[in-house]
């Protein structure tokens, strides 16, 4: 199936109505693992974070920064701390998205004001949410220069780790990492199918019944694109065992206590 | 000023060294509070999904649904509970997005399996992560459309209300909504300055102190930009009003309690 949107739902009769080059772009995103040996330029660097800063953040608060890695070294330590993950030690430039409420925290301790919002849940959540936001504007800023990326949730396997290694202040998390390169046209991958849109997309109210009706076709035709790549199962069996329990979240169920460490409570 | 990039850093000296169309499509996207009245078509409605539905999600959990509220009743009770905002009831569209622990619960009751990930903070950051990700991709697809946006944190607000109006399953919580139309042209609205790129792309570790010293030359910037509206202030004055404390959070400062009852807990 070459036509993006085919792949995107593993359905060749896929169709939609309107069209531009910006969803031409996203429909054919794909997770790139495998880089080629040319560096991401500073240049581009500035443009993924100028797209980043363009994400609609709440109340403008800009709760993120991030940490343009490119020491090979740092990469590799990194790469350890999350999953060990090769490719994130062989990509040319690792971002790492951080959920800052340090700068707003230092704003409040130069001002001599409180800041007590920041000790809630909630205001960790913008900070989550504004991260996502942002990174997610990146990947496809990345995309329209031709390079590819993988975003990296197994930062959040070590936080604290994480953190030393890149000197974070107080009330400051890694949320994700993000594998920027060019891609490497050898690698073997392609785009994976999603779930039908009448499984995510309601009208009006949520319907359940109506949306898991659509579960058993894709669980079919994520059978069929894993069989491509040698690997057995559908959709709804990898959801099972990867929500299964503690014991399926390399560590990170330690999560919440985590925060409270590194300064962004739960309250 | 009217080159997008100078607009977005409030610096007329601000400069890109690589541009793509998508990328000042980015670096030109404003909120939009003010719609005509033309409807968003299906079609433009299926190609905001197709495109959240490219977005990457965490091991392919798609741990998120939309909903899509076009009934003007409806509206204007989801304006009333999302902070009296009129324009949730005027835009044509509002989309509700949910971080959806739902649908993998009843995967695993129908399976007869455990699920026990979803008790854990990790697994609703990946709901409001996942969530994020999709949303954004629906925003830039929609700029491309040549439609409007602004996104609603204040569902959080009244979560319980909220997902008593929308039908939600346990499990699932409205994590922001997305008022979209055709842009009024006559919205008196600007692209609001961010922080300099400097205050938050960090070299290697984070580095706090060479961060904060752009902040005084923004909240400069940010206080022009708000005099052209009629509006005092800087921006770290705002920020420290708006995390002042629970009093300034509108009621969100529950959202722990909030999701351990709508079955989101934070273990």
């Amino acid at each position: 199936m070459t036509d993006p949107l085919a792949a995107r739902y593993g359905d060749p009769d896929a169709r939609l109505g309107v069209l531009t080059d910006v969803l031409q772009l996203q429909l054919a995103r794909r997770s790139v693992r495998r880089f080629t040996a040319r560096d991401v330029t500073e240049d581009e660097l500035a443009a993924l974070v100028a797209a980043a800063q363009s994400a609609p953040t709440s109340s403008n608060l800009q709760a993120w920064s991030v940490i343009a890695v490119r020491d090979p070294r740092r990469r590799a330590r990194l790469a350890a701390l999350a999953g060990d993950q090769a490719f994130v030690a062989q990509a040319p430039l690792f971002l790492v998205w951080v959920a800052d409420l340090s700068r707003a925290r230092r704003l409040a301790r130069r001002a001599g004001s409180p800041l007590d919002a920041t000790d809630y849940l909630e205001t960790s959540v913008i900070g989550f949410v504004d991260t996502a936001l942002a990174a997610q504007n990146a990947v496809v800023a990345a995309a329209s220069l031709g390079l590819g990326s993988v975003f990296v949730g197994a930062v959040r396997n070590h936080p604290e780790e994480i953190a030393a290694e890149l000197g974070l202040p107080p009330h400051a998390v890694a949320a994700f990492g993000l594998a920027v390169g060019e891609p490497d046209p050898a690698e073997r991958a392609g785009i994976k199918p999603r779930l039908p849109q009448r499984a995510v997309l309601h009208r009006e109210v949520y319907d359940a019944e109506a949306a898991d009706a659509h579960i058993p076709v894709y669980d079919e035709r994520l059978a069929a694109y894993n069989r491509q790549f040698g690997l057995a199962g559908g959709w709804s069996d990898r959801v099972l065992a990867r929500l299964r329990g503690p014991e399926s979240m390399a560590g990170r169920h330690r999560l919440r206590e985590v925060l409270d460490r590194l300064g962004l409570p739960s309250r």
